[in-house]
Parts: C-alpha cells; structure tokens; sequence
C-alpha cells in the first residue's frame, strides 16, 4: 500500500514495486496536483492523470495497480477499513506536504503542513493498530531533520552514540536519537513525525523503517521512461523545484541559474532511481519485531550549491550564474559543510548514479524536450515575504 | 491570557494572577467538564460553571476576569482575533488533553489528544506571530517527557550536555534537549511540543518558558479558599484522578489504597498552591529576548507510590493496602528511581509545601467534608482493554 503514490517519489515507486511483482495499493488525494493549481504552475513534463496512468500501466505490463482517491488526514475511518480490506503486508508512506518554502509561506500553510504530515502519520499508526494487522511501516522523512550546520562530528543513521556525567562522577554512554534542529515547518513535522514512531515502535511493536532523503534530483525511472503517459512530474518552480531542477531548466531556456545567497550551502542528493531502489531494499530489509525504529539516510551525494551551478555551467556552455539574495536567509547558515553517514544503503547493495554523469541525461532528456511548457515567471522563488 | 483557564491549574492560576493586579483574560472551550460528562464522573468539590465562578470572583474582589468560550484547536481565527483584541503580554498555555490514561483509552482518544494538543499548541505559535506582537509564552509541559526510567545521570531541567565523538577523533562537547522518551501519547505531545518551540523560537525570537511538570495533588489555593463557589476541582476517578488524590478519596471513604503492580515506580509530586506559585515566578522571568527556550522542572518531591500509600494510611488510621496488577504494565517500568533536577523555582524564590504535611490538610479539608459526593464505582481504573 503505497500512501501518496501519485506523487514525485510515490508515483515511480508503485511503478516499481508493480514491476517486480508485488500487488500495489494507492492511496492518494492528488493534493500535489490541487496545489500546483494554488500556485498556477505545472509540471515541466506533461504528467496524465492518475487514471490513465493507471490504464497505460495496465495496457503496458498487464499489471493491475488499485487506486482509492481520499484524505488520510481526513477520513480516519475509511483509511481503517481500507486496511481491513486490502490487508497490506507493507506501508509505504509518502503522503505528507513536502515543499520547505510552501510549509513557511503563510500561517495556512503552516498549519496546513502541520496539521496534514502530523495527523497523516498519526492516524496511519493508529490504524495499524486499529487493524490487528502485522503491518511494516515504511516512513520517506527528510535528511533535513538534522540540520544543516557544520558539525565537527560525522551525523549518524538516525542514532547518535554520547557520553553522559552520571551522578556519581562517571560518565555513562547512551545511544539517543540524534538531535533535531530543524530549518523549516516542513522539516519540523518530520522530527516530530519520529516522536510517533518511536512511541508506536516502544508500545504496540510496530516494525517501522525512517528513510531519511536529501534533495531529490532526476525525473525519470526505468518504468516511468515505458511510455510518455507514465512520465514523472518535474517541477522547476521556486517553490517545489529543488535546487537542481531549477539548474536544470535555467541552463535548457538560457536563463542564468539563480544561486541563492554565496551558495556556499552544503546539500544531500539522491537521484529518483535511487529513491525507487531504496524504497525496494527497504521493503526487503525489514528490521525484526521487537527491534527499534530502524533508520537510514537516504542520500548518495552531497555537494555545495556552488559546484552544482558550475558543473551544470559547464555542462550547458553559456550558462551563467547569478547570486541573488537568499530567500531563506536568516533561517539557514550561511555555508555549511554536512558531513553525513551513508554506509547502510550501499551495504544492501545500493549502486548509485552520480550527479556529474546523470545531469547530462537529465538536461537532454527532460529540459530540452519539454522547455516549451516551462513558464518563465515560476522559476524565481516568489516575493512572499 | 490564560488558555484552558478553567481547568485545574488554569482556574487557581487565573485567580492568583488576577489577584497580584494583572489584568486576566480566559481562553477555554470547556472540554475538561465535557469530558467529565463523557466518563460519568463528577468532580469531588462542587464546582460551579465558569460564569458563577466569575461573577463570586468579581463580588469578592471587585476584580474583573474576562472569558471567551471557544476552541483554540479549532478556531484559528478567532484566536487570532481575540489576541489582536486584547494585546496580552503574557500567554499562559495550559489548554492540553492532561490524562495518560484517557489519551491511551482507543483511537478515538488517541487521535483526538493528539489533534488537541499539538494543533492547540501550532495555533498559538502561529497567532503569536501573525499578530505582529511581542508576547511571552508560558506553557505547561510535563516532567513526563524525560521517561519514567532509572538512570544514572541526574535529569536536567531541559538540556543535558554531551560528549560525541568528533570525525577527527578528539571528542566534542554540545548540549541538546533531554532526549524524549515518553509513555504515553498525552506525554509524547508535550514532547512534539517542545519541537514548535524550539522552532518558533529560533526562526521568531519568540520568548517561551516550558514548565516540565509532575503530578499535581492538592485542591485549594489562597484564592480559591476565599468562598466555596471558588473551589477547584478535584478528580479521583482512575482516569483524571492522579495517584495521590486516588488515595486521599480511598483513605477517607475506607476504601482500600489501590496501588498498581509493585508501587516501586517513582513520581514527581507538587502542590497545586506552588503550580500557582511557578506560573507567578515564570511570569516575572521570562528569558531575555533571543534566548533560547527557557525550561524548568515544576516539581517538588519525589517519592515512590509504596511510600506514599504508606504515609497515607499513617495518616488515617485503618487504611489498608492493596496491590493490584498494574494497568499500565508492559508500558511503564514496574520499579524506577527518578533523579530529576529541581533547583531553577527554588532559586527564584519557592518555598515548596511538602507532602507529609499538607496531606492531613487535604484530607481533613476536602475529602472528609465531600465524601458523600465520591461515586465508589468509579474509584478504580476502568476496564478498557
């Protein structure tokens, strides 16, 4: 049962989790889609509806994915009976409001975001429970919930080992989650999304996996490239384009890639290839019953912004950079160095694609085939302060 | 502004802060006597509605207190409103579902609490800064957050400091908020609390205070002493009924003190007269602008449940003792020594009302004098699993 799986990352991996034989469940409201309507922008490439994808994917593979289009925010007991009916062995849980700029636009959105990830997530553990079921969860949080600060320690997979003064003058080592310190509402809601793993793990035994994601870059996967029906959503606005898929379409149209403050931010990436894959080893690796909320960072690569607008600059000859204020500035450092652990994925057997190569697939692939939708005013982040 | 000054620690705090000369206005949706009519129980002490409480207040003192009815969860808008309206510069926060063991009770309950308690809190972070003022907030959190565990480190008030390993092999120190580890979902909201405040504190300057307190006992203040038709509740239902007022109700109709499982578990204690007192020390301290989030533990003693029924039946002669099997086992330690730092409220002036002494006064005061209202069925935990 894949929750949100209309989305970016959810829409690629139902795909893939159909593909290599397991029967997939959506669950979606299509909110993403409502609020591209919000905020008069749409995906670079032209995504169909959930429908027809649905039908290209039947026609194409011969595979059937069911779809149940609701709130689970909403409508508790419907997501309850759902459960009871499809009897899923696995959640895979992408349904929370992702964008760091929407979550901090507005007191609505603000809210929104809190409201939506936190009770979505809440009543997803609820209904585990509620269903008797011995359900594995499977949870997308974001890399953001540690941070980004240069840290002279090495940020851990979740579990931080520290040494503690006991009270009789000796020191007591312990292993805590590591501290959140978060930049943005969105980010918040993932922190405090770990409070009800934690308590739901400790007190009903539910196996639950965290995947903590850096940036996700890329459009295509190996299903979604089957037919332009199943493309995948790129988003190339100042508000749910991430940094490299602004680079991307700002390089395709010759505008001047906009780098935001000195660029000397240090960020986490993944490619959605690898999303998909490590979504793929996260249901084949569940942690045992009884075990602790098992956490890895799902990230491949970390770059300063800076370079990433070179590399692209010299991949796109003519390209330019232009430095313009940061729009979060205030809220995040300056610079950063984001010295972050990332052994358990390629332990399992992750194969990751790296920037320097795929950012040229990317750009020939997606930026110059569709850069006649792109709408030149979105690329800016929006004058919302 | 006083939220859910209706409630237990709400009413006395408003009489008290009214008394000194502060102007007082109440927020409160009433859910607490709601509840009460939900579970069929009734407060031991008459209290009267909140206008008849209001209208005794003003003939008494010549002291006016304002109250708005309405849900803060729920009316953002209106909370909003209210605050531009009456420009407070303090906001006292207590309007949180306070019961574990009804936070627990189904999902029913355990989404509701959650909703409440974290929306309740978002609200007011939010309609702090939409409002353009610079207000202090107070809130009432829970020494529950740290985790009923023996540890041998002395909890701090808040912040421990830690050493972590550093990637160049020398060690770093660095101190980070307690780590939660909460035992039930009322707790774990107090604990996702503190990750609002942590980020509106950062990203707003607002000033918090967080008051991490433990079991309150007690029923009467100064000011709620002043007349009868000012008397604070008291709960000795197995639900809202904390442990010692259990035994206070049990000890004065010659019921039994039930004690769960072994009663090695330890507790923090205060008396509702020093909650009142705290809230007082909070409001004339609050941290400097730019600080960050100012966090004390509102407690007083610790005891272990064994002892304190074993004081009880000293007191009144003829109690007996009776183990039940623990209706929170498997959840919280059957046996744990609590070493909780409580030096911040003596610094600022408490003079703590301990125990052994304002027992007698509480059984002598309240529970001889209303026994006859006591419903006997209603005594012991219900059976809810």
């Amino acid at each position: 049962m894949i929750l949100g799986g209309d989305g970016f990352c959810g829409w690629p991996t139902s795909l893939h989790l159909s593909n290599i034989g397991h029967e997939i469940v959506i669950i979606d409201n299509l909110s993403r889609r409502k609020i591209d309507v919000e905020l008069a922008v749409d995906s670079l490439t032209p995504i169909t509806s959930i429908h027809n994808r649905l039908a290209a994917w039947k026609a194409i593979t011969n595979k059937q994915i069911k779809f149940y289009e609701f709130d689970l925010a909403e409508e508790y007991y419907l997501l309850l009976e759902t459960i009871k009916t499809e009897q899923p062995d696995i959640i895979v849980h992408f349904a929370e409001q992702r964008s760091a700029p929407y979550s901090t636009k507005s007191e609505r959105n603000k809210r929104y975001t809190v409201n939506n990830n936190l009770t979505a997530t809440h009543n997803v553990l609820c209904a585990i429970v509620d269903s008797g079921l011995d359900i594995y969860l499977i949870h997308l949080g974001s890399i953001g919930v540690y941070g980004y600060h240069t840290t002279k320690m090495q940020i851990p997979e979740g579990y931080l080992t520290v040494q503690v003064a006991a009270r009789d003058g000796t020191s007591v080592q312990q292993e805590i989650l590591y501290p959140f310190d978060t930049e943005s509402i969105y980010h918040m809601t993932k922190a405090q999304d770990q409070m009800f793993f934690h308590y739901y793990n400790r007190n009903n035994s539910i196996r639950i996996t965290d995947l903590h994601q850096g940036n996700v870059w890329g459009t295509q996967t190996q299903e979604t490239r089957l037919d332009e029906r199943l493309i995948n959503r790129f988003d190339y606005d100042g508000v749910y384009g991430t940094v490299l898929n602004r680079f991307i379409i700002q390089a395709a149209v010759g505008y001047p890639l906009t780098v935001y403050g000195s660029g000397g931010q240090t960020r986490a990436f993944i490619h959605i290839q690898d999303t998909v894959r490590c979504i793929e080893l996260a249901v084949n690796n569940p942690p045992p019953k009884g075990a602790k909320v098992q956490i890895f960072n799902q990230t491949t690569q970390t770059h300063r912004i800076k370079e990433l607008a070179e590399t692209m600059a010299n991949i796109v000859k003519g390209t330019k950079i232009n430095y313009i204020e940061n729009p979060r500035g205030g809220i995040e450092d300056s610079e950063n160095d984001f010295f972050v652990a990332k052994e358990c994925f390629p332990a399992l057997g992750l194969n990751p694609i790296l920037l320097e190569r795929g950012l040229i697939d990317e750009v020939s692939e997606i930026a110059s085939k569709y850069r006649h939708r792109c709408d030149h005013s979105k690329i800016l982040p929006p004058n919302w302060t």
